[in-house]
């Protein structure tokens, strides 16, 4: 008789539906003997399946076929196409960023005619008719994201999650594409607080994953053998780039950009790689300054304006030779001012959390329009705030001595790339000729012409008019972030900080009479907010450092940014990894607590494995694809002498010394442990759950519609489809969980492949017979493999037998149970694996770790057991 | 009676001496076979015994003790202290640079004395003056060098060994530091053409290196709890930071530096890590820059120094509206710049190779005060060039606008940072008043000074001055990077590749009548050479584009640095790496070839090995460790259950099928396949070596001297200590090689520790009777751990036994024999491993590899072994 191919739960599983092992995170009752409080937000949050993208090469046989067919001229020809793709990609998001702020530039007019006819004393039409152009383009970026829902948002966590390694559906479409880049014209149009980098970043990375692809499909055609982007491994290392590309863009940052795909997405330090990115970051920032300097200056051929966003220069005016940008003693006050907007920061985060877990809970369950109206809401309301806050709470002021000013910009006409003249953008707005007003400066500015503002302009803002400003505007930006339209938070965030920035400037200098530039100020502060909102990382670090394109601010920053980081993290997490939080997405932290080496591999592991033998019949497949949601099986043979050895006796000899070793882990062995320290738990459910795994699986069932029933129990944990393979009752747990030595890892989607393309041998044949495909043919489908579903089954003889080695990955990174965590999180996090199986001693698969093993939570939830126990 | 123990050649074996497997790289009968063609110098060059660093965590018992015993908060502290050392390590690297800053400005004072002294006629006196001076300036260079020979060169070969792993003795030590840090000052006075940047760079290393070894000897005194820093991986760590902190404070580059570090020596991408390198950069940038605006500018507080290495400002004239620092049409040029730039780095390196292959063969073996000779002949033919080159060959050339210059200046006062007026530097030397002599302007000037007037002087250099300039500095700085003197080679490649782009201006201006500014062609000729040179990676782009500090300049240096490293790269490979080749030092690349992937784990592993029991008789432990020299032993038992399964039948059972599995690599197997297809070459020598292998050991020897044998024979490939222990003759070789379970891996100095202090029991009692060592025991004596044969063998009973396992590594990373050498080659360099298993689907240890079997030598030979067999 056929060994039955049953046990569950290996793989890719995020559902926290299976398994006894899962129960230990969901059991209420458990959970407060584990000591763990859970937030309440993560219980009502769809915790979706989310797939893990592989990093490592599957060298199966059809792989080192083309392998064998490369030499070394073959493989240069596609690292020339690979140059290419990158340029092309930088070249693109070049092209796109250019396009994006063309079309930004004329929606911001509407501003600046509204102010015009406030002169006149039109208020309440002009009003009127701004509030109609706002919540006109706010709608159209409503129903963008309406189309594409994942174009809602920063879309810095969704490219933060794609390169850690989790598949999140949809995030690299075109259609994503589309929405995003119109939407975020529309909700900057429309006046909202929101910036354009963060979509543009994703924008970029969509590039970055479409190009090459578009590239082989054209290619297919005509029939160009190139099928090597057609995998995970390549096309994260194009959104690597393209995403670079928009960072380098968006800031003029082509070093920051690099670092900051590097750091999200790198796995190893792979020089290849990080070349082709600082290649494509730099095309992108180049090709966006040619057509920009060509654009706007009709200078073409010339390099003037490198990003989107731009600090301006930082200079002292000619004459004052006692001037400086900073001194040591600033110092001191930057670390307060980084303390400062660590705390505002992270209160930030704190409320946008909470509005995060209020709409999740009572406005995503509900009708779509309902977020339209949100989002008409908060554009309404920002325009009336801006407006009466311009009209009654500014104050006039004198423009400050026009001439020096002038001077300085001319003199640096080249360095002051996309500012113009500061004086050009203040706002009379009902002041006298000489004097403008401070608060609609602010206010009726785009962002960034505001930013320069505060950085560049000698003339004082009021105190009180900035603290205002900052109160608003924190307070409209928190409510803004996670409406449903495209909305970047990076300017939001430096526009806010920059007026804190200013206020203590101020406060220094007029009321303490201190001798400071106020524009290094109103930049820490910047950096300050910033930092305590999103927690910067080394990559951001060098953005703001390369905006700025002053390499003796590099300290001050550095030291703002992480005093700033490490004060909010005393509190919360920085707000990108909240909402990364939200969403579910089992994110790999940078590195595991030095505590949780107190674990190791088996302690963390899956144990209950569904596998395959390398030579099974077709109707076992069938029945395991279709019973079974993982992506991964073992490919394993039984081993009745192991057992003998390790289970019964455990003896080992050395040197003629016999000894017993009891460390080697095996199966059944550590499935016997667990069961034991989970029934010292209290929860009785818990204890149900492994007695029933003791016992026998459900009772066998017979009839012609086996696979109609199989679909309808597609998650059901032990379906029992063929008779003739159920376990026999008797069985003990040793026999259940008899030693099984491991061969390779086949993936769910080669298994489908070989199943439709009937790749199989019969019963009186040998396996040789078997029709080979080839690595195309493998890769065909890529990305989106066919469902086991959807395979018609009347087409497949079940007595076939699959021979499953030679597409199998014969050698995936394995670990020994005996691992420490560190180590197997350092391996699996560098190594960008999906799963790593765990192997003992004797060469026996124990268990499998996957991404969701390895989640701070999980491995949180493990250790307190690990202190329980011991 | 006991099992032998015997059997040599795993573990870190870069010597070529011990087993048959080495020779197919050295018999020369075999290298014409394989098609391989050595270059002479390998032959001469003495391979040393270098060893390897260990970047993975050894996590035995006694580390898993101080694991316990560690919760979050102690964690914490420890985590505050290394911060606490990295900064320490910061200032300490900025202080250093001050002070020798502050000496060489002192030195150069003496040429300008000379300068003066011409003026009036006296010119061979003056010559004499200056050989005295500079001849005994370098004579004290040099000896200074003869006291620490591996203080001499740049260092960054050394240290780029150092971060890929590899431990060359001496180089991080205090000596090798002061030596260093003052024979580059001496050098430099000297006027040799040589740099201070590189010596500058191995500088900060070895304080990172030394400074939290210091600490951990203080703390030890008043008993602070803290082994920590006593492992190659904190070590590495923590020169990774003093490095990028040399980088960063010669350079001005804080984020090239950290990146430097990074790309030299990261494994994994590491946050943390890097945040306190780029934290240690900006704390010795920045010290620098406080002492030095203090110290030059009498401005303390203020920071406008930023590194030794500025570019000073690339800025138009202010009234020029046209001018352009470069336009799209100059990026041909750039390249065409680029491609002759990596033309000339090619020459330049072929030429130094031979140069350093003739020192090799002659100089070193011969007495040492040869070389002191040579430094001095090179001194004087220096001296004399620069000197009969000012006289003889020079132009004076009027001085442009003197008025434009200054108002300039002025205004950038506070960007140009280190660059004095430019005019100030110009030299007259015979010229009159309001002219200048260019070529000593470019001779008599320190080589920082004459970069900034080819950057930025406008009065022209005449083509035939710059073109002499640069033959005459392009063959003598050649002819003294190798001489043993502390010598950098940044500096003069930027001066030497900017009088090459000056040039280039000059024909494009003067000739052609082109519109563009020299300054750019200065910076790009000279990134193009230096991109020749040294094959600029990602890092030294960055350090390139920072010391610019113009970001706009960032895609020409690239793309220029990039055409030149490809141009450069088809002659040969950048000249810190042919030295690093010259020593033989095992260094591995960034990644393997496609066509690598052609060979398994299989094909490269040492087969050969010596382990050793869990319980292992003293005797046995010491006849190990005093016959082999590897740095690393697998612990194994036997497994003859395997053997009889895999070796005999190779039947494996999958789903009742039974099929036999050939690839389950078994070390017998492995072993009688390579010998065959050894046999297959004509080489008898070879076969010899193999058949000697299968034949039996060495006769048994007898007697009291027994150890003093061993002493004599230490690296005999197979002695016989213990005549009961001796294999059986008719031991065949399915015997000898019969299969060893994997357990674990010990190394060399570990066992020597327990042998020392005396960790084993007797014969009857149980090994829980042996003592315990604490991790602070086990790790006392880093890093130079006790030889085996200071070992006082009398305290020492042969028989007692030793359990290993508490001590042993129990879960080092291991691949499977059919791994790509892709993988392997991935998990090796990343994880930063010494030794490498490859186990067996069965749980045996079949073969080690190590940083030697991954070399791309080894690699390419056996590729080529490869294509012969199939």
């Amino acid at each position: 008789h056929d060994t039955p191919t049953k046990m569950a739960c290996c793989g890719n599983c995020f559902c926290f539906q299976c398994c006894c092992r899962e129960g230990e995170t969901r059991t209420p009752e458990e959970l407060t003997i584990l000591g763990e409080i859970r937030d309440e937000e993560d219980e009502i949050l769809p915790r979706k399946d989310y797939e893990s993208l592989d990093y490592d090469r599957c060298i199966n046989e059809p792989y080192v076929e083309v392998l064998e067919g490369m030499d070394n001229k073959k493989a240069r020809r596609y690292e020339a196409v690979r140059w290419m793709m990158v340029f092309a990609i930088g070249v693109t998001v070049g092209l796109v960023y250019c396009s994006v702020l063309l079309l930004t530039i004329k929606c911001c007019l509407s501003l600046s005619a509204v102010e015009k006819c406030s002169d006149k004393g039109c208020l309440p039409l002009s009003l009127l008719e701004l509030l109609a152009f706002n919540m006109t383009f706010v709608f159209i970026a409503s129903m963008l994201v309406l189309i594409e829902p994942v174009a809602a948002g920063s879309g810095i966590p969704e490219i933060k999650s794609y390169l850690n390694g989790v598949k999140i559906p949809g995030i690299v479409r075109l259609r994503t594409f589309l929405c995003k880049a119109a939407g975020v014209l529309f909700s900057v149009a429309g006046g909202l607080f929101v910036g354009k980098e963060g979509p543009m970043i994703h924008s970029g990375a969509i590039v970055g994953a479409g190009l090459p692809q578009f590239q082989s499909i054209t290619f297919k055609r005509i029939n160009f053998d190139f099928p090597y982007f057609r995998s995970d491994r390549d096309k994260r290392d194009f959104v690597s780039a393209g995403a670079a590309a928009g960072v380098a863009a968006a800031f003029g940052a082509p070093i920051g950009g690099t670092l900051f795909s590097l750091e999200e997405g790198s796995s190893f330090w792979n020089q290849a790689l990080t070349w082709k990115v600082l290649f494509c970051s730099m095309s992108a920032t180049f090709t966006l300054n040619f057509f920009r300097s060509g654009i706007n200056f009709n200078k073409w051929g010339s390099f003037q304006l490198p990003g989107l966003l731009n600090f301006g220069e930082f200079k002292c005016a000619d004459g004052d030779k006692n001037c400086h940008l900073w001194t040591a003693v600033d110092l001191a006050f930057f670390v307060l001012m980084g303390v400062v907007g660590g705390l505002l920061g992270a209160l930030f985060n704190c409320m946008n959390k909470s509005l995060a877990k209020y709409r999740f809970r009572h406005i995503h369950p509900k009708a779509k329009f309902i977020r339209v109206l949100e989002s008409l809401l908060v554009a309404m309301v920002t325009t009336v705030v801006i407006f009466a806050a311009s009209m009654l709470l500014g104050e006039c002021r004198e423009l400050s001595s026009p001439t020096t000013q002038n001077t300085t910009v001319t003199a640096s006409s080249f360095h002051v790339t996309g500012s113009e003249d500061i004086n050009s953008t203040v706002r009379q707005f009902f002041c006298t000729n000489k004097s403008y007003n401070d608060m609609a400066t602010l206010f009726f500015n785009p962002q960034e012409a505001a930013i320069h503002q505060l950085f560049h302009q000698d003339g004082t803002f009021s105190p009180v008019t900035l603290s205002i400003f900052f109160v608003l505007y924190f307070l409209l930006a928190c409510w803004t972030y996670g409406v449903s339209v495209p909305s970047g938070l990076f300017v939001p965030s430096l526009l806010c900080g920059a007026a804190f920035g200013r206020l203590v400037a101020n406060i220094l200098k007029v009321k303490l009479g201190m001798h400071i530039y106020s524009g290094t100020f109103a930049l820490i502060g910047a950096a300050a907010f910033l930092g305590g909102v999103v927690r910067m990382t080394i990559s951001l670090t060098v953005i703001l450092i390369e905006s700025t394109n002053e390499i003796t601010y590099g300290l001050p920053i550095m030291i703002t940014l992480m005093v700033a980081k490490w004060t909010g993290d005393f509190f919360n997490k920085g707000i990108y990894d909240i909402h990364i939080q939200l969403r579910g997405v089992p994110l790999l932290e940078w590195e595991t607590e030095v505590e949780m080496d107190k674990l190791t591999a088996s302690d963390i592991m899956e144990t209950n494995l569904t596998y395959v033998y390398p030579h099974t019949r077709v109707q076992s497949l069938v029945s395991i694809l279709r019973t079974t949601v993982y992506h991964a099986f073992p490919v394993v043979t039984e081993n009745r002498q192991n057992e003998r050895d390790f289970m019964k006796g455990n003896i080992l000899v050395s040197n003629n010394i016999r000894f017993k070793k009891s460390s080697v882990v095996s199966r059944a062995g550590e499935q016997r442990r667990r069961c034991q320290s989970m029934k010292s738990y209290p929860s009785s459910e818990l204890r149900n759950v492994c007695d029933e795994q003791n016992a026998v699986a459900e009772p066998a069932e017979e009839g012609e519609d086996l696979l109609q029933q199989m679909l309808e129990r597609r998650h059901a944990p032990y379906p029992n489809l063929y008779p003739d393979q159920s376990p026999s009752e008797e069985w003990t747990m040793e026999e259940r969980f008899r030693p099984l030595t491991f061969h390779g890892l086949i993936l769910r989607s080669q298994l489908v492949n070989l199943l439709i393309r009937g790749v199989c041998y019969a019963e009186n044949q040998s396996s040789a017979t078997q029709p080979r495909l080839s690595y195309a043919e493998m890769t065909e489908d890529y990305p989106r493999f066919p469902d086991i579903h959807d395979l018609d089954l009347t087409l497949l003889n079940p007595r076939m037998i699959v021979d499953v080695t030679p597409y199998m990955n014969p050698c995936p990174y394995t670990v020994s149970p005996n691992t420490r965590i560190s180590q197997v999180f350092n391996l699996f996090r560098t190594m960008g694996l999906r799963h790593l199986p765990v192997v003992n001693a004797a060469g026996e698969i124990v268990g499998i770790i996957t991404r969701h093993n390895l989640t701070h939570e999980f491995l949180m939830a493990k250790l307190r057991q690990h202190y329980i126990t011991v």
